[in-house]
């Protein structure tokens, strides 16, 4: 069985599955590429992480995620600094493990306000020093830094880059080449600017990534993980789809899941359950 | 005691007061507005709520809510439409048997996705139409529409308006005496066009409406309810106060904390709360 050829399986859909499990599971569901995550690859460490990717096959997609730097100068913020230079190296070294079209991005999130801290322009002007100050990195590794809105439920206390507009804004203040944007229907689905600003993104080759994950209702307990696989709720996927494809995006799509329901599953039905439903309705062309 | 003077207590801070309560605890906590429900209004029957809102000499902020009219055409859209006709000639009462300086505003609510609809796009013109097809009503009735910004959170069930932009998008179709806005620092914050979209109501008269809560976190498992009184969460709201006193907005600020902790408590001690962190934290201007 072969999935969507463009498939990626992020691998925060099936959590809690070790990385050698989520490299066996996207593969045998005939999935063709995995987005992974820093804490899975640092439990088997860098060196053998690389190799497994190497023999699974598989292409990488990304490495999530690096950001959370709205700290005000100091020790919290060098010390976030220093940790993306490590996840830049992670990723030219999981990008260059993967099979051939493989993609060197580091998705980024900014991270929330400072503790007892409401200027919130202030966070968001930090976040862009910040991305800044990484560029240099991004550019000799041969990373893109791809800088993740996130829906504005999180801007308090995960994301304070809300919108895909203000993404570009920050992304187009520094070349092309190390700094991006991902467009992940889940974070902008809802937005009345999305199409100006994805044929925007295309026009200035900024869409780094795409990922799919679906807004269901009514929303769990934690909004965080109230995600569904496409089809399961209320975005337009296969529209969206269509505004990503036409500005000239052509790279992997992933399925990035955070739901409970999904998490306490066995990771190989997620992944067969995931290639199914992104085959019914993410609306991507092979 | 004497609260702020442009304090109004919206009556959803205390939700499971009957309307004479409300009337008196606002009284006894020495806030000199209201802003009323439909609900409560109903239990009593508009004659009389009249009546005692005209012998409390409070004065009516606004009406919540009408709205909800994101339906297709047929019997649900002409029925939603029907009932913001009765909304209207309520505010319409409500604001002449308040105090002078009563404001005939009444608050919309767009509505979410109609069941099984992914068409963002659709929902929202059929929003505006409907506020088109109440617009020579509200005009001949003096009441204006107040088009409230909800926050994206919202957007699949609840308010298909998600930005105070495309809130007076929809609102400057129509003449300004008939159509507005309402700014909800809850619904709003997080916006990072917000200071232009201020200012831009601003010029335009379009502000009908201000509205404070704050984002608490972390956010409750409703995050419908996960609403904070002034100073109790994230949001810059003497910031956001200064916008809105700079585009010109010079009547009531509503207090509307959607709160299960408050709805709990006792009403009385709610709106002297209510008042205090108003008077400490909103940053409104006597």
């Amino acid at each position: 069985m072969s999935a969507h050829p463009r498939l990626s399986l992020n691998q925060a859909t099936v959590k809690y599955a070790p990385l050698l499990d989520a490299l066996a599971v996207t593969r045998q569901a005939g999935i063709g590429a995995i987005g992974l995550w820093r804490e899975p690859v640092a439990e088997v460490g860098l060196e053998k992480a690389c190799a497994l990717v190497a023999d699974s096959g598989l292409r990488v997609s990304s490495l999530c995620r690096g950001g959370f730097f709205t700290a005000p100068p100091g020790p919290a913020r060098t010390a976030a600094l220093d940790e993306n230079r490590r996840a830049i190296e992670e990723t030219a070294a999981l990008a260059a493990a993967g099979a051939p079209g493989s993609a060197p991005v580091l998705v980024l999130v900014a991270g929330g306000l400072p503790d007892g801290d409401r200027d919130l322009t202030g966070a968001r002007e930090r976040a862009r020093d910040a991305i800044g100050a990484l560029v240099d990195d991004a550019t000799a590794a041969g990373v893109v830094l791809a800088v993740e809105p996130m829906h504005p439920v999180f801007a308090a206390d995960r994301g304070v880059v809300s919108t895909l507009g203000q993404a570009l804004d920050v992304a187009e203040q520094f070349p092309a080449e190390a700094v991006g944007v991902v467009v992940d229907t889940y974070h902008v689905w809802w937005d009345p600017e999305l199409p100006a600003q994805v044929a925007r993104a295309g026009r200035g080759g900024r869409i780094a990534s795409y990922q799919v994950a679906d807004w269901v209702t009514p929303l769990a307990a934690d909004v965080l993980v109230s995600r569904g696989l496409p089809g399961d709720g209320h975005v337009d996927l296969a529209g969206t789809s269509a505004l990503v494809e036409a500005a000239g995006y052509r790279g992997d799509v992933e399925v990035e899941v955070f739901s409970q329901e999904l998490w306490d599953a066995d990771p190989a039905v997620v992944a067969a359950r995931t290639a199914a439903a992104f085959a019914a309705a993410a609306g991507v062309r092979g």
